[in-house]
């Protein structure tokens, strides 16, 4: 069991931050977090996710007419924003990833590509969120976006997708509104 | 920043587990699970997870028929199965869940229903398994069983889906195979 203080970090008073100090997060610092969120597990270790760091000016200029008008602002602001990605063909990396050389053939299909690519990207973005916790930084993760212009923007030949973003950096905790309900138990769990 | 033992339990040293020690999870363990994981940032605070415990008997053999050829022995033998599901009806909760009463109208729509619904039930599904080792528990997650027979098994009248499966319990750490792989910085994160 970790100790209160590390769980209050991690999810108890863990907030989603639009308003960051203008303190920059390090190329160090990405470093440091991919080392622990790389370890997350995800199926037959195929690892889907991609990351794209923004931070320059040019690609913040690039990024900017895909936000949703709410997000704009802020986003502009904060020191960095991750495009979370995931690579659809992912199992390309599978033979040397996973012990049983006969994997790839399992999810080098659509239907079966898509589905894997997006649960363990999505996996490793929540890992994600969680790491950049744990190392000390806040973050704000968004939906509101135009996935359809990040993707032609960033990834034109079409290998990769974008799932969501993360504004990262240290929050300043100003103006943040009171911290929305969440569903009991017994809503979301069954014990059968 | 986390003490190094934290993130040694959360990330570098966490494995999954195939096999469990005899000792009971009781439900007192999961609701402290589950007032943790709830912190976890989801699109709008839409929380679609939805999660079954799976310990009798009973609904083991219910389970059973839907899981492939390697998942099943280990998870007839796990003290605990967690089937990972979402609602696809999680909308309709938002009312009381998000500040603006319009948000049930971006959500209520098959296409952005869906991909929410498996978004943010995946980094639920995440939150579960960091949430998991941070009370003290281990767990074994997978993608390897017939999604459609866990839904009809369990989810017979279509709104829920089963996303992935966790067998939860303490790990024995025994017959665990050498440490597969992870992908590189340079080949997962670009900074621009």
């Amino acid at each position: 069991m970790l100790d209160p203080k590390s769980l209050d970090v991690l999810f108890r008073e863990a907030r989603t931050h639009n308003g960051f100090l203008e303190k920059p997060v390090s190329d160090a610092q990405l470093r440091e977090l991919y080392e622990l969120l790389k370890w997350g597990p995800t199926t037959m270790n195929t690892q889907p996710m991609r990351v794209v760091f923004v931070r320059s000016r040019e690609a913040k200029d690039k990024l900017a007419p895909a936000l949703s008008a709410g997000n704009l602002e802020k986003t502009m602001k904060a020191p960095l924003v991750a495009i979370v990605a995931y690579d659809t063909r992912f199992y390309e990396n599978l033979p040397r990833l996973y012990h049983n050389p006969a994997a790839i053939n399992w999810y080098n299909k659509p239907p079966v590509a898509e589905i894997n690519g997006f649960r363990n990207g999505s996996l490793q973005g929540a890992y994600l969120i969680i790491a950049l916790r744990a190392v000390g930084l806040d973050c704000g993760a968004m939906s509101g976006f135009d996935n359809a212009k990040v993707d032609a923007a960033f990834f034109p030949d079409g290998r990769l997708k974008s799932n969501f973003l993360i504004n990262i950096g240290y929050g300043t905790g100003k103006g943040l509104p009171p911290r929305n309900p969440r569903l009991s138990f017994e809503e979301v769990c069954t014990i059968l």
